[in-house]
C-alpha cells in the first residue's frame, strides 16, 4: 500500500506524539495532515513541527488522505465516522488509537462506506502528560502497538497500519477486537479501577483521618492511578463494560483465595506470594528482552 | 525520664538509620550501643557511625542501657524478649519497630519483669534498600512514629519514645495496638496483597502469554509491590490476620459496588472515581502540610 498523505483527526499528546514521531521517521515518507477543533492547539502543532499543515475543517482534513488516523476521545468517534464517511478518498484506510475496540469496530462497519478498509490501532505507550504540549517524538518507541482486525479486514489494510507502526519505532502486535478489550482490561483497566477502589476502601472507613496519617508511599503508588480524570474512567467503563466487570470477578475470586490462605496462615500461601513475584520478573525480563 | 544509653537490637536499614538519626541529632545526647548477630554487620554499623560501640552479646548489649529497641524481624521478637528480661536495668524502657504491634505488646507482657515498661513504636518510613548499607540518617525525617500504649503503658515510658521520636525528626502519633493493626492492614498490608494478587489474577490466565505484551507502566507500577520478600509478605500476614483478613472483606464489598455501577453503567459511577480522586487529592495535601 502506498501512503503518501495521512490525516491525524485530534491533535492530543498522542495524535500529537504520532504525527512528530511520522515526520520524524526517515521511512516515511508521507505529507502529515492534522486536525482540531481548537485555533490554539493547531497553531502549536504546526509551531511543534507535528504536521505539515492543518486543516480548519475535519472533512477537508480527509478529503485527500490515504490513511486517516482518528485520535480523539473514544466517545466522539462514532460522530466523526459519520461525518467523514462520504468524503473519504476511495480506497482509504481509517484506523483509531481508541484504548477500547468493539465499539470503535461497529461504528467503522456502520458508517464507513469502504467499511473493510478500517482497522482498529492502540498504541500501549502511556503518558501522564496531555495535550499537544505533551507530545514527544519517541513516545510509541519500543512500545507495543495493537492491530486490531478480524477476518473480514483486508491484508492491504493491516499492512499499511503495520508500516505506520514499524515507522514511529513500535511493534505491531494483530488481535482482534474482543481479544483486544479482554487484554486490556486485564492489565489495564482492572488495575485503575483497584486504584480507586483502594481509596474508597480507606477513605470511607471511620477512623480514615487519624489512618491516613499512617499512609505512605506505598499507598501512594498503588492509588496513583485514582488521581486521573474521572471522565475518562468512566467512559472506559462503558466502552469495555463485560470484559472490565468479567475481570473484576475473576479478581474477587483471587482475593478470596488469598483471604482463606491467610485465615488458615499455611505454605500456600507463601506460594501465592512467590508465583506472583516470579510471574512479574518473568514479564519485565521478557518485556526488556522484545521490545 | 533522662535517657542516657540506647541500646538498638538488630542494625539492619531501620535499627542502622536509628543510629545513624540518634548520633547527628543535637538534642539527643545518648550513647548508642548496637547488637546484631553478624560480625560484619556490627564492623560495617561502627564503620558508618550508626554506634557508638557494638556488643557481641544480646544480653551485655542491654545491660546498662537506659532504653532497648528491638529492630529485628517481629517473629524473632518474642525470643529476644525472653532472653533479655532479666538482663535490662531496672526502670529500662523498652519499645520496638515491628511493623505489627498486637503480638509483640503480648510478648512483652509475657516474658519482661517491668512488663508496663513497655511501649510499642513504628515508624512509617519506607526504605527500598535492605541491611546496614542502606541505613540514612535522614529516613526518619518529615515522617509519622507511632507510638503504640494502652491504659495500663506509664506515661513516662510513652514519653520517652515520643522524645526518641522527636530526636530522630519524626511525629509522634499516639494510638492502641488495636488500631494500629487496623490502620496498617488497610493502607499498607491491603496494597500488598492487591499487588500480588493483581499479578496472580492476569498470571494465571489462558492468554497471559499475548495479553502480558499489552501490560505497561500502569501494571508495573500497581504491582511493584508484589517484588518484595515473599517470606516478609506471608509473616505479616501469620501477624495481622485478622485485620488483614477483614480489610479484605470490606475491599471486596467495595470492588462489587464498582461491579454493579459499571454494569448499570450510571452516574454513580463516576461519583466513586471523582470521591476517590478527591479524597486521595485531600490526602496528600494533608501530609505535605503536616510533615
Amino acid at each position: 500500500v502506498s501512503i503518501r498523505e495521512i490525516s491525524i483527526i485530534g491533535l492530543g499528546v498522542i495524535g500529537g506524539s504520532l504525527g512528530l514521531a511520522l515526520r520524524r521517521s526517515e521511512r516515511c515518507e508521507c505529507e502529515v495532515v492534522g486536525f482540531a477543533r481548537s485555533a490554539d492547539t493547531r497553531a502549536e502543532a504546526l509551531r511543534l513541527g507535528a504536521v505539515d499543515r492543518v486543516c480548519e475543517s475535519l472533512v477537508d482534513s480527509v478529503s485527500s488522505a490515504d490513511m486517516v488516523v482518528l485520535a480523539t476521545p473514544v466517545r466522539t468517534m462514532e460522530e466523526i465516522f459519520r461525518q467523514i464517511s462520504d468524503r473519504l478518498k476511495p480506497g482509504a484506510i481509517v484506523t483509531d488509537v481508541g484504548s477500547t475496540k468493539a465499539d470503535v469496530a461497529r461504528w467503522a462497519r456502520r458508517y464507513l462506506r469502504d467499511k473493510n478498509l478500517f482497522v482498529g490501532g492502540h498504541p500501549m505507550a502511556g503518558s501522564a502528560a496531555t495535550g499537544i504540549s505533551g507530545a514527544r517524538a519517541d513516545l510509541f518507541e519500543a512500545t507495543v502497538f495493537c492491530v486490531v482486525r478480524d477476518e473480514e479486514t483486508p491484508v492491504e489494510a493491516s499492512q499499511a497500519l503495520e508500516q505506520l507502526v514499524g515507522w514511529i519505532g513500535a511493534t505491531p502486535l494483530v488481535m482482534t477486537a474482543a481479544q483486544h478489550d479482554q487484554y486490556v482490561a486485564g492489565v489495564s483497566h482492572l488495575p485503575v479501577i483497584v486504584a480507586s477502589a483502594l481509596v474508597t476502601a480507606a477513605a470511607t472507613h471511620d477512623e480514615w483521618d487519624r489512618m491516613s496519617q499512617l499512609a505512605a508511599q506505598g499507598f501512594r503508588e498503588m492509588t496513583r492511578m485514582a488521581a486521573g480524570s474521572s471522565e475518562v474512567r468512566h467512559s472506559l467503563c462503558s466502552t469495555n463494560q463485560k470484559a472490565i466487570t468479567e475481570w473484576i470477578e475473576r479478581f474477587i475470586a483471587v482475593l478470596k483465595d488469598y483471604r482463606e490462605h491467610i485465615l488458615r496462615d499455611d505454605e500456600a500461601l507463601l506460594d501465592l506470594f512467590r508465583d506472583a513475584r516470579q510471574a512479574r520478573r518473568n514479564w519485565i525480563q521478557n518485556r526488556y528482552k522484545r521490545n
